[in-house]
């Protein structure tokens, strides 16, 4: 069993080949440790504390070397040289953090230039006297003037109403909090902390996580994530727009939940990281266009209704206290530019975090959700779609499924001569349901295993108890009841397939016509970059398998976590990435699904697993052919068609 | 006795000479009425409405021409033809208002070029579809470019929140209102009627004034004035600062009655005019520094403390709804720059209004309050000062002191031979005290009656009962007990005299070291303005007896009445009358009087009547020794050292 192995304080949770070091694992997982060595147990700077030491080599001769007995006792390591044989939790100390922060997902780092739009100076005012009795405000103005060359400030109501006082309790020398050069938001006692924190937040439609950075010097503090608490509401961003057209004054109470979220990931990471959120002078944020207008107060409901056109568009910058966060009252909120109804501040925020905007060759990336976004294309210029993939991913509409919790199975294997499954539970020994990512590997194996035909249809006849009629047609069994906490057997149903199959044919539907509107075909792709927490977690051997992505080989996938999360986090610690998201924005065609002519053909065809048309498919059949694949009759009938079609 | 006319609904009242006209009296009472023809009585356009018909003379053949028979019984007359011969209230009907509006004071017009900040245009937008699915901000914003040129314009935060539904309830036509051409601040309905309307404010230390206008004619459409609602915390400025001193919570505590009296201000001026305060989208705001500071909730305790530094000089253009003012929630509230910590944005108003930055000549501008503000200068440069006058003149400190309300006797005279005093009061038969302006005429006719010397005492051995010995001093008796309605004799006393004198020195000490500061001379002065009520009410010859004001021929004295109130309209109708706010700003050289080594000496000096120095009182001396002047003992001492010095 491949061990596990979950990061602290970051919360993030990795599953690697067995005897990979600490800092393998960090970099695979995006975790921020230091290593100057370069990983070769010399610099003794990558110290992580560790809770199971029992999982783990002995300290080898270079811990012994660079580490206290009393740290050795405490359980600290050096990652370089610490191998994982189990499960293990890792606290990564502060101290361990990069000075320079280097916002690195799983498999790709994006180095920024720390240019944030909250800065703080010091400076010195002349005092006034009966020959010179120019106001505060204005003493304060040309002091900026004459020492930083800064013009025609603007000053936040309530740093004019503290001034008098913090001039005089300073003695005329005190601290000046800017935004973006032009508005004075905070004045205060002279100081040398930094004190000046910002705050990036992801709204989705089921999670929210949030990153608490000191701006100053790009360092992440704490994360803190959070389930949106919109989901009393409905489970996707239709059924909550249909609340509000319902009932009006849903508006104000979707707004107020997520304004709550955010005000709550704010405070849990300030708490964490012991800073004060009167000091978080920034917050930027993406999120989909509905949880984008949600935020905002603005009624979402045109972007579910012909034309779908959402209210703005263009970034917005508002101050904290008008929304009702929580944050310093004249700090800003950024939320980032959106490209279309369907495609939100989160997708810009990938391609931010991805750079396909800049790859010279073309790119796919895609975000798998409830809504799943797609963009393909490269610096030439970029087309995305947004895909109504359902919540099947995440559990939702399977007889068993269940979110990525505990007790849920997040990974199945079948073995293709017994039919005996083997699986992995997450933080418990009995399963309670499956999830996303285990829902694709089931799928994924009965294909492989030739329990299930190409057409989805789990097949009758097969001498296994595993596979058998159930109340609702054929089903497979995971687990029986007496290896679930559940008191009944967890199985995967026909209906359950089903919902597999739309969702992965909505997504490859997609995948395809904006494959096809960017002029890219599938051999052509240099990478394809899987986004998002479900992204993050499935096998993308199962997924390719089931035909969800284009099929490429798997050198070419790529996996970048919580890209959406990044990019709003460059956004904070960078005014270039501002321009860049907008700059993104602009080169983003977007491709409405609903209106495009191929749309239904393509659909059926990704009905199939993998895909009607296998020979889109040939790496993914290259792997499936061994195990043995049944074609269903009626994909044989298509395959032909789509043959004779060909020549 | 010289009628009285009160213009409704403006509130004014003026004393007149008999016989004059109503249009005349409208002149100069500064009272906005149509004439087309000149006052020939041909254009029947000064239409106005009469409650006592029996003071005036029997309607004119062009009365009886212009006006119908209905109009007649209703009490409608030709302004222009109407003589007054008693008190009369005057109605001017909206219809007879001007309709461009020609800012009238007292004696002098200021045409401003209109201007407002605030305008509306009507928009049609290109409906979305399929092909174009721009966000609707973006369309609008794209529209206001392509059709009124308008660019970057930023979207305030209701507005966007309203815009989708606007838009659509609209279909894609809609009425949008803009603020300095660059910020959409509502958004609503395409209508046919103006709906833009601004309230101009003066708040006084005592009193508060709005004027309610409508923006794009520059209509003046209601006024509304109300004691100022901070009075329980103190009469003066200095002792509603020391209760913040005493106990910081006082702060919020008078920001909140600013704010209440502003609202109530707001609320009453747009139920007179049938007007929403939603619709009011700018509010003008003129008022002494520490008014302006508790507006804004700002600690104006420094102030009050050397070297007497305000917290902000600027302008402050800020949104209503943050100071919690009930207008239009994106609506500006503009604060007009002030001058130092004792000469406000209410005196760059009074400047404004005068025109004394423009004059060519020197002139002198007065504005007497419980601070007085006193202006010199030219287009060359002003000079201004303020002067801790006090309250006397207000009727504080004062025995019989009161208000200028209901009872109080405002105008009196003193026959020189009889001592029998004559004298007037308002709204009612019997006096209950005396108000300031005739405060002022009694001290100036005891001086010429020979009552009292010039150095304020009132001499004893004087053979007529109304001289007495009274518990405190020697008193003169204004109206034995049977005339009033206290049951008590109303007298002027002898501490009442020094109330009187302290108040008078501290205003021409003030216009002393200005004019010496300005480098101007009393009979260089082209021009005096006198501006605010008290100015408006007292008899400009018993201000000049007793030595308040330089000592100019009668024609060169100016009462300019609200000129702060003006002011303040003019800045609510004129984007240029703000930038000349702060170009007077920056022209106006402020004297810290308290600071001035001259200060003792003009004090003393000047707290002789009229002036230890009676050559700088030429026109005032001419009059006063037709009926005999007591010179004090002490003051020939000093006016002969004067004589010598001069020599």
């Amino acid at each position: 069993m491949s061990p596990q192995v979950t990061f602290q304080p970051d919360g993030k949770r990795s599953t690697l080949a067995p005897a990979t070091t600490i800092l393998e694992a960090c970099i695979s997982s995006g975790i921020d440790v230091t290593s100057v060595c370069g990983g070769s147990g010399s610099c003794g700077k990558c110290k992580v504390i560790i809770r199971n030491m029992d999982c783990l080599n002995a300290p080898a001769e270079a811990e012994m070397k660079l580490l206290s007995k009393k740290e050795l006792e405490l359980g600290y390591r050096l990652a370089c040289v610490t191998r994982i044989r189990g499960n293990v939790t890792v606290l990564i100390p502060d101290s361990s953090r990069k000075g320079r922060q280097r916002l690195q997902t799983e498999g790709i780092k994006t180095r920024i230039k720390l240019k944030p739009l909250v800065t703080k100076v010091s400076i010195k005012i002349p005092k006034p006297s009966l020959e010179d009795q120019g106001a505060d405000a204005e003493r304060l103005q040309s002091a900026l003037k004459i020492q930083y060359n800064l013009d025609n400030l603007e000053i936040a109501y309530d740093s004019l109403k503290k001034l008098p006082i913090v001039l005089r309790e300073g003695d005329w020398t005190i601290d000046v909090t800017l935004w973006d050069g032009r508005k004075i938001i905070d004045v205060g006692p002279h100081t040398t902390a930094n004190g000046v924190y910002g705050l990036a937040v992801d709204i989705g439609t089921t999670k929210m996580a949030g990153y608490l950075m000191e701006l100053k010097t790009g360092k992440l503090l704490s994360t803190v994530s959070l389930m949106n608490p919109q989901t009393p509401f409905g489970n996707d961003v239709i059924s909550r727009i249909a609340c509000i057209m319902k009932r009006p004054e849903a508006l104000r109470e979707l707004e107020d939940l997520l304004v709550t979220g955010v005000n709550q990931i704010l405070n849990e990471a300030c708490e964490k990281a012991a800073v004060s959120s009167n000091h978080v002078y920034e917050t930027t944020i993406v999120g989909n266009t509905a949880m984008h207008h949600l935020l905002l107060g603005i009624n979402p409901k045109f972007v579910t209704l012909s034309p779908y056109v959402p209210v703005i568009q263009n970034s917005v910058d508002i101050e904290a206290s008008k929304l009702g966060i929580a944050a310093h009252s004249a700090g800003n909120v950024h939320l980032l530019p959106i490209v279309a109804g369907f495609v939100g501040a989160d997708c810009i925020a990938d391609i931010l975090a991805s750079e396909v905007y800049r790859s010279l060759k073309p790119s796919f990336m895609i975000d798998v959700g409830t809504n799943t976004e797609i963009v393909v294309g490269s610096r030439e210029g970029l087309v995305a779609c947004s895909c109504a993939s359902g919540p099947a991913f995440e559990g939702a509409h399977i007889k068993y499924g269940m979110r990525a919790a505990t007790g849920a199975i997040e990974k199945i294997w079948i073995d293709p001569n017994t039919l005996e499954p083997n699986y992995l539970v997450i933080d418990e020994d009995r399963p309670r349901g499956i999830c996303g990512s285990a829902i694709v590997d089931v799928v994924a194996e009965m294909l492989k295993a030739g329990v299930m035909d190409t057409s989805g249809k789990i097949l009758s006849g097969i001498d296994n108890p595993r596979v058998r009629q159930g109340p609702n047609g054929q089903e497979f069994v995971i687990a029986y009841q007496q290896e679930t906490s559940i008191g009944e057997d967890i199985v995967v149903t026909q209906l359950d397939v089903r919902e597999v199959q739309k969702a992965k044919a909505a997504i490859y539907t997609g995948a395809s016509i904006a494959m096809k509107r960017a002029g890219v075909a599938r051999e052509n792709l240099e990478k394809v970059f899987i986004a998002g927490a479900f992204g993050t977690y499935v096998d993308p051997a199962s997924a390719k398998a089931i035909g969800m992505y284009p099929d490429v080989s798997f050198e070419k996938i790529i996996q970048i976590g919580n890209a959406a999360g990044t990019g709003a986090r460059m956004a904070l610690l960078s005014k270039k990435a501002r321009k860049t998201a907008w700059k993104i924005r602009n080169m983003v065609k977007y491709v409405e699904l609903a209106a495009d002519p191929d749309f239904r053909e393509e659909y059926i065809s990704a009905l199939f697993f993998p895909h009607a048309d296998l020979d889109q498919f040939p790496e993914t059949m290259g792997a499936l052919k061994k195990d043995g694949l049944h074609i269903a009759s009626r994909h044989e009938t298509l395959l032909s068609k789509l043959k004779k079609l060909r020549k």
